[in-house]
């Protein structure tokens, strides 16, 4: 941190921020230039954001430096982290395929889409039990009955499951039959919600608020990594703008900043940041080539009868090209596919 | 809800929306014009969300009329509401002044901010004692031992109190001390705790997400009533823009439209939008002119020593001017200061 | 500006920037810390840009202290300038209200206005003649004959004029008619057109960037002023954000954040901002409760004919309402109405 | 275009508004349903914009169908335009790199750079003799010496220019120049410099305004269009949003989607939406996996003296890089590099 004193501060005051740091534990050092005199701090940042540097007298401004994250970040941990859900890998070396339906509605829909999810090349199924829905009208989703149909579905296809948890009361619940927990835009900064997938010993997906700052959106996998959870992979998801042509903004450049920032994989989800069936092969292919682990598509076997986001729902015929895009595109990346984990073997 | 049928639809395309529409217990109207043809709805817009009109043969666009909240909307219900807290009161009658400090502390400084929120015109007492912070290391609250401060105060001073509610499973707890409940900025969407404080027979404070749209904050308030609490006041607290100078951008005008979309009192916060002292008494002053029902503002008997937000606290020598702007710009807007409730009597 | 050194960079790495600021001219003075090292620059802060200081050997990060305006800036005239418009006044002692119709019309339409603006307090008289539309297609206003018109129902009323000015080929035109000369908010970093105002005799007001900061709004200012046109008056008419209820969210906070780090005045455009008449009354309230210097507003005799934003404009009806707003907030806020000149007496 | 009648809506009101549509020209269509009125609209959009339908009795609200936008729209144009740049190309079947320094320095910097985009498979040379600086005391460029220098280079290597236009007044001077002209961001609503280019037998590149919707920006180009020149490349260079890692928000999605509704070239700009030169490598792959016509990028012999964003450039040791990525994602796009002219024989 570095505090810049205003022109007219006295030696009082630049002695007071000294002191004042030194108790807080930290070091401070002090330049004096023509102008300004400026103090430099070491130690702690979170302590010194308790001193409220910036209403002290004398002072003209407060900067931060260091990154206010540790355990995800990358400074200490240079290595890109694999993270494993089930037989699947998410990381550095591979490409993997998330597919499903935005909804679990009945078994027949949901195990067609995991076996068009298979032929997609997808490793990982996902699916939503719960629904977080902007309207209390709107429909919520299965509960523990979605559950049961994705574990069954995973006995069947051997596709391991990530599905959505919407509050703490549930999230032993929803760990009890997924493989992987996913925490959705509107609740990235739920933080009791992050706190209690952070005790559980499940793979988390943490997808981005739709209007957080790339800093935050890292700050909320810290909250999870605190509480000793660090299988976190990171899901840009488009962020809120202006323009209406699409649901949002895919941020496609946060993919290489938040993988030089943390060690975590991040995946993009081409389904819900443009809303829009049309774009989700070509944003597929850009976030291949941009450098992203993963890619998490939303597919339906009959999207019109879709009962949530049916606009935006990969068909039969799309899953051909996805299965070509990967294959040319992950060679090229010095990526393999992740494999997909096989079905159990009976008896 | 207006369908719009590309122009190549064929009649069959048209049939089978109408047809489509009457099974799901809808009425449809087609109105054919030279270059389009337009199917109308009338029924329930949720139910028709499900029949993924955008995705049916012909459908060139979808397009929604009616507001998709009811229970708080202003049109079966123009009444402005008043809302009771403890003994003060939020309507279009009064103008109401919230004030407290960002965190609970210690009980002297939260008696006194108490008494300086007193001599400001305030009539209920805000304060943090859960507090959602965006790191992990950063300074969480006292938590219930905070609650008990506030109605230690509540008891001296006679403020009723508004404190914010983290999650589902702290509603019973707060709602145990506080008059109030507010819902911040960050669980705007979280479903699970509006459910909850919509179970609960205590008033609720609202906050704005910080780049939720007005339709958005007001489904969000429809998640409340739909449990049957209809006691809800909705906070503006600014939203997030490119705009670096102040933390957030005060969205003055979405008072009036608020206000004119739903019969639910709105207040502006001051404080947080612009995140800085010096534009507290401003914005103030612009949120009454505006119509606003209310304000809530960060008071700190010691701004220096705040642990939480201390940059935006307002300190003694504002208290007149509050007292003042309120005294002077209430009578203009056709109301009177609601009254400051007082202790009950010992004995 | 701060250079802060990688922890990694060495005495030859610190030592370079060192030589390099001081061949520019400026003056660098270095602070060592435990695990940084600081590096402070004195002098041209552009020239020091020219530098890429960022690029260089060990160099972490480079942050900009002191504002990058100078003349408008407030450090170096802490008096609020007073900028004379005809006989009216905008300044801190006054409010001032400018009104007129979008676009000039007819002869009857425009008189008909000014008399209307008149009657609601205003000393200055808007109108366009040359208007920027998005498309093409659309109505571009009447051009030099507008001029003319808004001419002569100045010397008809009194009232001076302010009218946009859309390129630099125009502005001796526009001059030779007008006032003021008006930048719209789509030409606020249209540098030819700002250096083309700021060598003319005549006040310019400059409207806000619909996306651009504070920061670049003073910077278009400081063009004109370099120019050596200091006659600026800025003009809040709302930001683009992602909320779709108002055409624009104004940015109430932009005027005391400007008019604290500006001499210049600021007033706000309650009609472009919301792009809705019934918000106007409202934000007019809101604008002179915040501490703005004046407002300008469209009025329209016939607002259901205007071929520009009917939607936004005023009618009779709202003018009495106009008048007693700025009766009543005017003295509450240390302001007496700029007073309108009268018509030059004929013969 | 679609009328909504209010509930409350009288016959007299809709028989007003069909008489009103038919007075201009254009055709109206009745439907009634059980709540509501709808009518519908034919003929000339613009039009109907002048008679203010929003505000007429009874009207609850005006939805336009029709994109406003014609002779770029791809409605009437479904093959994909290709745009001729001296000898190089830009179209569906190609991909086009254009690269070179952010602005003209020397003629030995310019050669070198143009020499380093030729080895990285330019076919057209980009370089900036007018900047548009938002600081008046920033570098403003070569002007005229920029563009005798451009002209030198390009005898020298064969490669076509493109360079920036800043005002109506230098458009001619610039294309007695250069090959292409260039509108920058913040230009885009810059409309007499729109007709100035249109009116020129140039091909023109139009950035996307930093704040302009895709329709905004599709509206830019048919200003220029309609002064009779077809031959524009529209470049997506990065939106302005909250987030701040990043200089711009590149809106990835805005390349497929301006294609499907526009035949116009698209390209995309990943030097100037990141803003950073780690950046450019992975958005320049995303850039052509997307889908892009191509890229336009940033180079500098020695960025550290480079005057203006030498932050962004790539560097010699990029060079190779870039020639790889084209020559691998090319053939799996279905493109070909389109190829550079060759220098004019001298004798």
């Amino acid at each position: 941190m570095v505090v810049v004193m205003a022109p007219e501060a006295t030696d009082e005051d630049v002695k007071a921020i000294v002191d004042l740091v030194q108790t807080a534990g930290g070091d401070a050092f002090v330049s004096r230039g023509v102008s300004r005199t400026i103090v430099g701090l070491v130690g702690d940042v979170e302590q010194f954001g308790a001193l409220n540097l910036r209403s002290r007298s004398g002072v003209l401004d407060v900067m931060r430096i260091s990154v206010p994250y540790k355990l995800i970040s990358r400074e200490h941990h240079p290595d890109r982290s694999v993270i494993r859900v089930g037989g699947a890998l998410i990381g550095p070396d591979t490409l993997t395929i998330i597919a499903g339906p935005c909804a679990v509605e009945t078994p027949d829909q949901t195990l067609a889409a995991a076996r068009m999810a298979r032929a997609a090349g997808a490793s990982i199924l996902r699916g939503g039990a719960f629904k977080p829905r902007t309207s209390p009208y709107a429909y919520q989703g299965l509960g523990e009955a979605g559950l049961r149909i994705l574990a069954d579905v995973r006995a069947e296809t051997g596709l391991p499951v990530v599905t959505e948890v919407l509050e703490p009361a549930s999230v032993d619940l929803v760990a009890s039959y997924a493989d992987m927990l996913q925490i959705g835009t509107r609740n990235m900064q739920n933080f009791a919600l992050l706190q209690a997938v952070g005790s559980v010993g499940k793979p988390v997906l943490l997808k981005r608020g739709m209007s957080a700052t790339i800093e935050e959106w890292l700050m909320a996998a810290e909250y999870i990594a605190q509480r000793g959870n660090l299988d976190i992979v990171l899901c840009e998801r488009g962020i809120r703008t202006f323009e209406t042509a699409t649901r949002n903004t895919l941020d496609i450049s946060a993919v290489p900043v938040a993988q030089r920032l943390s060690h975590l994989p991040v995946i993009v989800d081409p389904s819900h940041s443009g809303g829009r069936r049309d774009l989700v092969l070509p944003l597929t292919r850009a976030a291949i080539a941009v450098g992203a682990d993963g890619v998490i598509i939303d597919i339906h076997p009959e999207p019109k009868e879709a009962l949530v986001d049916g606009d935006q729902a990969l068909v039969e015929s799309d899953i051909r090209e996805i299965a070509s895009i990967t294959a040319h595109l992950s060679p090229l990346m010095g990526r393999t596919l992740s494999p997909a984990p096989q079905p159990a073997p009976v008896g």
